[in-house]
């Protein structure tokens, strides 16, 4: 199963917002006769390739699947079909799949023809690889992830603003790395009028990620690389007021602009971007906006590069603003930390809750 | 010349004002037959207690030395006496000792008397191992360590001031460890306002530390534990007006009040520390008296402890206060960083320059 689950991280930034799933069969004698995993949204599922490449052999074999087989036709045939049909004969899951139209389904089916089903090997580290799938299915809200550089005295440009550059080159490469694999790049206003960034990953990734700007204000500057870039990579600007004259010039260079009338809150953004089925999605600050995804606590998982250096000063800013915890206990251990070097600096990474 | 050296650092904290020094002495078929350390101020010398384990089998041995050994009465007599006496042949020293009475007096001894002497063999790493020694005896000012410890997101406290613990366990018993091997714990006025700390090492250590509290306007509490406990380990707190009538008590109870009457500078601060031969001192905060340390350039070593908490908070307290560089280009980018795990935190250990 562990083998099947590093198959299945395979289709990470590919397969969203489908789960990323791993299978192998293993003939009656135990051998391993074929393996696949979930390549591309859209495309056949793991059972399929695993199946396929095994052919004849999985006959009276076992096929180990690190998500329950689905059991309804969606972009493709039910799984549960090509099981059946392969000649299988016990079934290792990792998890089921709480998919609507799946939940427990698949599963089911497969008791109910007879086969042998074990379902729960390694579920912890199923449910980890998936946990924004299963978050958006759940909560209708994507995974968020927080990203922030800063210097090893906490700060993220010096008291002139000038932050070019915190981090280091192999940083910056990973933020693009990540910029790759992900739905959405959010950022507040503050952030596009100080650094009028692209927010695209370079070089491109599996996906292309929607670039998103904060805004109860909306006050945007006329002229930035977001707007003039709308139509080559998707912009969404969330805001107060989306009629505001302001606007139309965003709009028409083919940006979309989304209201909240009465009372902007991050949740509301985060359902609308749910709602777009979107995974995993991005903030990548300025402090504002950070303080504001701390404050409400809906960051999910956690990835700051720290450079070591030191620039000082009282009025440099800092990586998060907001109103912040009282108390010590109030604050956030993150979970699951690791850290890595990332060229010179430290790579910090670790979770809002336990996995 | 390595393991003399890993045996030189055996000395630390318990020889200072004095260099780490390690001796081998190896026999005329290259086999050690004694070793030895500078093992406690005002003790043997490395040589020495090298030379008595070999005993008569340094006859026409090599002595490999991690320092230059001595040619003067110390507290202790002459190296080179001891050297001679054994019937060395050959002496590898890393480097010359810059300290005055010695400053090549040493090797040209040696070589008067026939010996081969080598000098510079693994030189840059007993160089960095007696950095601070070397530094005092150059400049007259004691090697600075810097440290503090903070949040994932660069904060020292909540908003309220609570920092009770930022850092875990394992972080704050290094801080013991780390003082229990210097010269003077320093901090500035503001934290003996606001923490009323000890600066004690628990448990003890090789040496005692004197505290030391920097206070250009002397405004310090009337009833604090640096005061109360000023007759157990040393106090000194240095200020602008020493006759202030607010010192009486301080005196009273055993505190050294040290004044510059004109400007106060850090520079002068340790320059007095150095006149007192402090080999090695530790600012530990808090951000204002760490802003002075930066702004004026003055800390050599760095060791910075993060916690893996985020707390936000546009008002919470950040390590490093001060004026700070106005560009990136002027910030400090350390040397030779290190970072490890520390319990849950991550320790990250630096120099402000190449060694
Ligand atoms: N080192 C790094 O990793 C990094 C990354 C990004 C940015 N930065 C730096 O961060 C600085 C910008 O930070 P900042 O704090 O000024 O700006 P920011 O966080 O980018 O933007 C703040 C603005 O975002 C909007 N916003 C935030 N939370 C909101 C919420 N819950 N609801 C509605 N609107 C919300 C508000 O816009 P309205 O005012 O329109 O209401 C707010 O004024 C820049 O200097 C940039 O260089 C650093
Ligand atoms: N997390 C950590 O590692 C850590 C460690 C220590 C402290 N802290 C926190 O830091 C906070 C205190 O910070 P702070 O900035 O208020 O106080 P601070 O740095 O301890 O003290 C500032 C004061 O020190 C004196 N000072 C500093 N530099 C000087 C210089 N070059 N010449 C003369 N005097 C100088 C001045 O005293 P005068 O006003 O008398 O001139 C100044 O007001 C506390 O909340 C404490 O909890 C945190």
């Amino acid at each position: 199963m562990r083998h099947t689950l590093a198959l299945a991280a395979r289709g990470r930034g590919f397969v969203e917002p489908n789960p990323m799933v791993g299978a192998v069969v293993l003939d009656t004698s135990g051998q391993l006769v074929g393996e696949g995993w979930h390549q591309k949204f859209g495309g056949p599922h793991a059972e399929v390739f695993a199946l396929a490449a095994a052919g004849d052999r999985a006959r009276g074999g076992t096929l180990v699947v690190t998500l329950e087989p689905c059991c309804h036709h969606g972009k493709t045939p039910p799984c549960t079909d090509a099981v059946l049909k392969a000649g299988i004969a016990r079934v290792v899951v990792a998890m089921a799949d709480p998919f609507p139209k799946v939940a427990g389904g698949g599963i089911s089916i497969l008791r109910e023809a007879g086969k042998d089903v074990h379902v729960g090997l390694c579920e912890p580290d199923a449910l980890a690889l998936n946990a924004p799938y299963l978050k958006l299915i759940r909560t209708g809200r994507p995974w968020v992830h927080a990203k922030w550089a800063m210097t090893l005295d906490g700060k993220i440009a010096t008291r002139t603003g000038d932050s070019k550059w915190i981090s280091g080159e192999e940083s910056r490469r990973r933020v693009h790395e990540l910029r790759g694999r992900l739905d959405a790049i959010i950022v507040g206003r503050g952030t596009v009028v100080a650094d009028d960034p692209l927010l695209t990953a370079r070089p491109a990734g599996a996906r292309v990620a929607t670039r998103v700007v904060i805004s109860a204000s909306g006050d945007l500057p006329e002229r930035c690389h977001l707007r003039t870039t709308a139509r080559e990579a998707p912009v969404i600007v969330y805001t107060l007021d989306a009629n505001a004259p302001k606007f139309r010039g965003w709009a028409a260079d083919g940006a979309e602009i989304v209201a909240f009338p009465d009372a902007m809150t991050l949740d509301a953004v985060l359902a609308d971007l749910g709602r777009r089925r979107f995974t995993n999605v991005l903030v990548e600050g300025g402090a504002g906006l950070l303080g504001s995804v701390f404050d409400e606590r809906v960051a999910d998982e956690f990835h700051v590069f720290i450079a070591p250096k030191v620039i000082g000063g009282t009025g440099a800013p800092v990586p998060i603003a907001g109103l912040g915890a009282a108390q010590m206990a109030e604050g956030l251990a993150l979970q699951g930390v690791t850290f890595a070097p990332s060229g010179a600096d430290v790579y910090v990474h670790g979770f809002a809750r336990g996995m």
